[in-house]
């Protein structure tokens, strides 16, 4: 039996390693990337994954360094006209305002529960903020990502008429593989919540919950007789944007990225960490430019704003991705 | 060529198949644990690790699942006569003597350099904060790992006369390494510095930074033009001792553990959460009772104090593990 695993791990490793030449010469039949038009974009991506996998050149980076690190909202999935999770705490306010007959007259659930306000661009900082810690508090994180799963379940996007979970971007699944393919821890680093990522990250993207890095509550540890619980309390720990991303890509990793992929300002701080030191690192940046097929934003757009990336990008040494020149397909 | 990769893969596909058979009806002839004395201890482990893993079991558990958490502290490696990074936080304290003239005349820090005081138990728990800052504080990741790094390389244990990275108990590298091969992701998850762990934890354990967890500081994003780093602030964010470890594990990993190992009275919670709900869990704790080739502590140790867990273990189940008559080797 162990002969029989024996030569069959040889020829099998032989076979790779006649694999691994070919795609280090560029003959790779099969095409990792083919949501993605040819051209200096994907040229790039192929060439920096194919440098840093290949011994023998100087841009080599062993395997366990190789962390590669994404955004969620409007990089993976689409974050236009509104952000999933809002619209998602927005239905939670109205199904829980049975036990809250108070919101009826209290800002800023009110005009939630009325319709008057129906975009997270309606409310201030400090509303939202209100509204993410209203309709987390006293859930566990199993409670909470289950009230998510449903919820994604049940509700489409209001163009596309699909579940948000088939609205994220084919070419950036198929680049999430490639790069796992290749040995790359790849993690997601997002804005939303740490629990509503991970209740679709490994059904969707094939990133498991321990590689979500997100917002997230101080808990607090529950005994009960024979059974213990953790629940989030109504004080958020850490609202993961701009800076934090990369303050927790350090607490929660340990190590610098290689590669990064953002859309918006609050992606800068952690590309700026995958660009800053002298190993070989990769950044991108989503710019959405395809009214006809998704969306066009960047600017002084209130959701996924870019000014300072792409004013940054160039000096930093970061490619801007066309989503309407650079994809061959969206979803 | 692709086609002797699937044949390969078949045949051994095939092969491990036949090999799984083996393991689960207890025909494996290689003892993954050699250094474990026979009996119930190392009964119940292999019992555990062999039904998550065979799929006809009811215990049954999906590799994604396969969650294990140590302590490491007296767990992983030796905690006494002294926590090893007390020992290096005290002599950093020494080290770092000629920038800080005033801690000649300042406590905590003039008893360390006088060597009035050389142990933490001498310590209140308000001064061993005060010197972890001092001695933390203004440093990145990879700074502070690289002293750690060299002190682990230039320091002894007293009576052991090796590196403390030597002072690792052999049966829990070889239990490490058979939950690594059942597909179980393992975490540490220590009370001590999450960098001065990470800092040996590839090596010494083969287990990665990012799946080490511990205590940790508030962290400023620095900007100095083209280059951006980390640092610590002194202000610590996260003491990973008692009901922290429970909190930390969901924070980070965001799955419950099922197999939780610790020696003290603070790897309570982590080994409560590991078996509290109706899934498989199994915990243990190793009981230091062995004063010939290690220590004998337990009930009122100011280090690795176990009261509490071992009048919990008989409730919870959870494995006591006598390391005078479970274990064949210590080192």
């Amino acid at each position: 039996m162990i002969s029989i695993v024996i030569v069959s791990i040889c020829i099998l490793l032989a076979a790779m390693a006649v694999d691994e030449n070919k795609q280090t010469s560029g003959l790779d039949a099969a095409d990792p990337l083919p949501s993605w038009n040819e051209g200096s974009t994907k040229d790039a991506i192929m060439g920096f994954v194919t440098n840093t996998t290949n011994k023998s050149h100087p841009d080599y980076v062993r395997p366990e360094e190789r962390i590669a690190t994404f955004d969620n909202d409007g990089t993976l999935w689409c974050e236009y006209p509104d952000y999933v999770q809002s619209l998602f705490m927005f239905d939670r306010v109205k199904d829980m305002t049975a036990e809250h007959p108070e919101w009826n007259d209290t800002e800023p659930f009110r005009s939630i529960i009325t319709g008057e306000r129906a975009s997270s661009a309606n409310f201030t900082i400090n509303e939202s903020l209100q509204i993410y810690i209203a309709t987390s508090v006293n859930l566990t994180a199993d409670e909470y990502m289950s009230l998510a799963g449903e919820w994604l379940n049940a509700t489409q996007h209001p163009r596309f008429g699909q579940p948000y979970t088939k609205c994220v971007y084919k070419p950036m699944l198929e680049l999430l593989n490639y790069l796992q393919s290749r040995s790359y821890k790849v993690y997601i680093v997002t804005g939303g919540d740490e629990d509503f990522v991970r209740s679709f990250s490994d059904r969707v993207y094939g990133i498991p919950a321990e590689q979500v890095i997100g917002s997230a509550f101080y808990l607090q540890f529950v005994e009960d007789n024979r059974s213990v619980s953790v629940v989030k309390l109504p004080k958020i720990l850490v609202m993961d944007d701009g800076q934090e991303k990369a303050k927790e890509i350090q607490q929660n990793i340990g190590k610098r990225p290689i590669f990064a992929y953002g859309n918006s300002n609050g992606d800068i701080p952690m590309l700026q960490l995958a660009t800053s030191d002298s190993r070989p690192g990769f950044c991108l940046l989503n710019h959405h430019d395809d009214p006809v097929r998704e969306y066009a934003y960047d600017r002084q757009s209130p959701i996924g704003r870019l000014d300072s990336g792409l004013d940054m990008a160039g000096e930093w040494g970061w490619q801007i991705v066309s989503m309407k020149d650079d994809w061959k397909e969206m979803f």
